[in-house]
């Protein structure tokens, strides 16, 4: 076996087990890998130079395609600026598979070029590091190297998902002989069949029990991506136990679960408004005794401060495996359980019955790139809608919405209601609330309102990308508009501006199909520009920038706004308009500073045909913390409990 | 003691050890480090947006004022976008004070925003991970936190010096009220006093015996920064024993020593043009039998890779502590020693005698920021030119050299004079071959003959960063003009192209009285546009862009030239032009693509009414590649042995 084979043979490993796509960054070291990747039949390869644009890029696809996307990268401090983006997919699980060329380990702090000291690159946010073997001739270390392949991609993959690093160091010569063809394998690859994890029926009973038994019961969802079976199963488990569900807008149970449900036990959004509003009677009424939560972070500062303040006596959180964070500092029970899993056998008798009830729909968005998930797809459970068990209901259309019923499992049904209708109040005034006040005549042009209008204009199967910091806290009060299928992703792992343009151009590859709107802010777009320095289109990418001409959210929070400090270390203010980037890399430019404009612009940019576009939304900053302290003021003023 | 006063007291201690200047990047976590900072009257506060940039602004900072400079960031990911630079800083041994905002510990883990696992983000490539007490109401903890701030600096600038990472929790509240004053203090530091490493006379007497009967003896410098004391014990050194001493640009052996010195024996420069030589005679000729080396890296790969093959019996290696690479495989010594201290000690038949030799000069570049070293210049040895000790001769103004003579001290110096002759001869023959072939009228443009130009037009005094991978190369075959003082830059710990940008920057900031030119390729300059992103203004910063649209150096190396990948995904191939970016800055933008061009552009460019310029000499990959071909096969025919 040549010295390289070893190399050679792991784009087959990863292609057979299913990771289609590599992000690039060019460099020498790393030329075996680009050449075995580069000419593998099965695997696309984009060049991206910027090693941290690069991941994020990387994260993107693998968030949208849901599957393992592998990275490469030279030696040296090319990988170090991967690690923001590791970081972020290791909060946000999301398996990426780091590849980094390395130099032999005789000449590690031997004072060559691009050398650092790369095992265990990514200490406590990678899941796995692992060291390919250096020298290939003895059998065991090609047995070494072929395992350790399939080893990183099952722990990246393993629930819950994360990025795993490969150091691959190499000894040159790098390069086959001209015309040389490369062969692949043959190979052995370990695949790993994910178990399901259930509990007991008599555990389970005991829940359903406690659950009956407990009048105050609320369902939150911290941040999830889209998942059918689980919309279904958690809005079956609110009408028969007839309890609140609250989530996030980066919750996604906003999207339509497809075979229709009970409108009135539709989950709930607005928490962001309504948590805001200092009415004791309110808080009271809406105290839970039993928080059942699933899912990831939550951006509701005011939901979470409010439910750390009401310690329900229980809060159980249901994840099937992995750490669990104590986010409400109640937390008694972990239940190893899918989510989807949980509400579906919980809101039944029996979990026979259950499954057989279970529905999955899908968004009926571009078919090649979101298909079903192909292998990682932890979170939504293994028995997908092919399921030869599945039975009725059959999915239905969108847009058809059907009135399900179901009876209530419920023994303490009245007081449950109790319960649940100042939820249901204080979510419907919020929703008529904002409307008026966001409607309001007269308004100086500012961002907030700005961005309510364009997620107005939404087109339907958009991915929203939403940046931290302000565009993520803006879109959650505003929501999007009902009914609309608006799938939300944010990078709220670490909560990082540093990748957000990256993670959704990564998207926007992933799905050339589908319509990726990204909203942002100037910090976060200037500082991740390197976002568009690649050479592949992305027609169906639009940007919404609104600039302040700095880092706005200081002045909209207390602490900052009232410091001497606040323009020069807080906001940074800073000069620049999006033009110029937006020329460099070819964006549709597209620019406002008043309603009016907005008004006219939204459909050019919104159109397919206008192609990659950049809306830039130009405010003033001090206007922008005005009005959205009117915004606040009225939300203070305006409540009356119902 | 209020909860914060222990964060009011860092700037306090940073300022009574020397440190003036932090580099900011703004966010909410880090307001209390960021209001104690921006108001403490001895230091100066800078923000940089983008924590990539920032940090190797700080990194430029630092190297240009020689001593220590921190960076404070927020929590999560901002702290790892500080890696590249830290790395870098670890193996170029720059002190950077890194202080990281975190949430206290019992909210790690826990879904909230902005939170990663700060604790040793680093790694191995920081001297040390400090955590800050989170309470600090028990006065151990108060002792504890003021100690290991102290601790933490004395570490950065020990040497090897380096970077550290301070990590500080915080609990809110975060800001003073308004109108409150803070106090600084008081507080105790503690100081360290570095001693000076030095060997027994009798040991001393040994190492110039050895060097005495051994007929060939080569000194070869790695990358060391300007260090007058060191120049002139090289040279004495190098005329006493009549030894070539051989150093790449970076070396800064090239800089003028002040008192002046015996010009048959300065330090050659030219040898990537003369190991180039496929001459055995020459290369036989040139064979050390015992190497002396000191500094940290070697540009001239054909160098490194010839005294890896020369294999000298003999090779010591003068470093006073620290990890001492085995670069040529032929370590046999290592002398804990100030390298000046060596060449002083070791030229001189007794070290009293030598120590009255001893001469400084400095170079006269801007006063202020460019002072004498203040701590942490350990390299440079520590008994200064004040010292009383220190008699004739005096420094000399520059300008005026003075040629001073030495007895020889070498019993065997025929034999040393018959090793030093073909050393001469190379470095002569290929200064002549340079100038002659650069000089060939019809040249098509291209950008290793551009970059000669405009080295040959370099203002004196200039700092010359070179950017990495291409820029560094070409300037090293091609030298700086004789006899010009620029003193020169390259981040070579880690050779990466990440922050080349930022650290001329940096150094811009640091010596505004002072031209700093920045050399750098299209891939370098774009990876890195951040560095402009702030509001300080570098009216001496000049950047010469060679922007051939492409990762050009992969054309130039055999290997990828050869591939069918070379263009996709090995040049990447990238269509920016810098007009956008300099737009964007207000920075002076010309664009030249022919020589006449060029020629009318240089001056403007360089001149210091010009303020911040960007001149742009845009080329084309394949000439460039062409022309460089040509120029190597010219090497490799035209020496003859001398």
């Amino acid at each position: 076996m040549s010295s390289l084979q070893a190399v050679h043979n792991i784009p087959e490993i990863c292609a057979r087990l299913g990771i289609t796509d590599v992000v690039l960054s060019p460099g020498s070291r790393c030329a075996p890998l680009t050449i075995a990747f580069a000419r593998h039949p099965d695997i696309q390869v984009r060049t991206v130079p910027d090693e941290r644009a690069a991941a994020f890029i990387g994260l993107g696809l693998a968030q949208a395609q849901r599957r393992a996307v592998a990275l490469v990268c030279t030696s040296g401090t090319a990988g170090l600026n991967y690690a923001p983006a590791v970081a972020e997919a290791y909060f946000q699980q999301i398996p990426l598979v780091v590849f980094t060329a390395d130099r032999p380990p005789e000449w590690i702090d031997q004072l060559d070029g691009q050398t650092i000291r790369q095992a265990d690159l990514y200490g406590a946010h990678a899941k796995g590091s692992f060291t390919f073997p250096a020298d290939t001739t003895h059998p065991d270390a090609q047995w070494h190297a072929a395992r350790l392949i399939s080893e990183a991609i099952g722990l990246a993959e393993q629930f819950p998902a994360g990025p795993v690093q490969i150091n691959v160091p190499l000894r040159e010569p790098f390069y086959p002989k001209q015309g040389e063809e490369l062969q692949f394998g043959p190979v052995r690859v370990t695949r790993e069949l994910p178990g399901r994890s259930l509990l007991p029926a008599a555990q389970l009973q005991e829940l359903r029990d406690a659950i009956r038994n407990t009048s105050r019961v609320l369902v939150v969802a911290g941040q999830h991506r889209y998942n059918a079976d689980l919309l279904l199963a958690v809005r079956q488990f609110a009408a028969a136990y007839q309890v609140p569900v609250v989530g996030d807008l980066i919750a996604n149970l906003h999207l339509p679960a497809a075979a229709g449900y009970d409108q009135r036990n539709a989950p709930l959004g607005r928490q962001d408004v309504f948590m805001a509003v200092p009415e004791a009677g309110l808080k009271e009424a809406l105290k839970p005794e039993l928080l059942i939560t699933f899912g990831q972070s939550l951006i509701s500062k005011a939901l979470k401060l409010y439910l750390r303040g009401a310690k329900p006596a229980e809060h159980w959180h249901i994840q099937p495996a992995g750490a669990v964070a104590d986010t409400f500092q109640s937390l008694t029970k972990i239940v190893r359980m899918e989510p989807a899993d949980f509400f579906a056998e919980l809101s039944s008798d029996s979990h026979v019955t259950s499954q057989q009830e279970h529905v999955a729909g899908s968004i009926p968005v571009e078919p090649t790139n979101s298909a079903e998930p192909q292998g990682f797809d932890s979170n939504r459970g293994h028995a997908t809608s092919q399921d030869a068990t599945r039975v009725a209901p059959r999915p239905q259309p969108l847009g058809e919405p059907v009135r399900l019923t179901w009876a209530s499992a419920d023994a303490d049904a009245p007081a449950k209601v109790a319960y649940l209708r100042p939820w249901q109040a204080a979510e419907n005034w919020a929703t008529g609330f904002l409307r008026e006040f966001m409607q309001q005549p007269n308004q100086p042009f500012n961002e907030f309102t700005a961005i309510y209008r364009a997620l107005q204009q939404l087109p339907d199967h958009t991915a929203l990308h939403l940046a931290n910091s302000m565009a993520v806290r803006y879109a959650n009060i505003l929501g999007v508009p009902a009914g609309r299928i608006v799938e939300v992703f944010a990078n709220r792992g670490t909560s990082g501006i540093d990748g957000c343009t990256s993670t959704a151009v990564g998207a926007a590859l992933a799905q050339p199909n589908r319509p990726v709107v990204l909203l942002t802010g100037d910090v976060a777009f200037f500082y991740d520009r390197n976002a568009f320095w690649h050479n592949y289109p992305t027609p169906n990418l639009k940007v919404i920038l609104f600039n302040n001409h700095a880092g706005g959210i200081f002045r909209l929070i207390d602490g900052p706004r009232q410091q001497p400090e606040l323009e020069e270390f807080f906001e940074t203010r800073q000069p620049l308009t999006a033009e110029n980037t937006a020329r460099d890399f070819k964006l549709r430019y597209l620019s406002v500073s008043t309603f009016t404009e907005l008004e006219s612009a939204l459909p050019v940019f919104f159109a397919a045909e206008s192609g990659a576009a950049l809306l830039e939304i130009t405010t003033d900053s001090p206007t922008n913390a005005e009005f959205f302290e009117q915004y606040r003021a009225a939300v203070r003023s305006s409540f009356s409990t119902p």
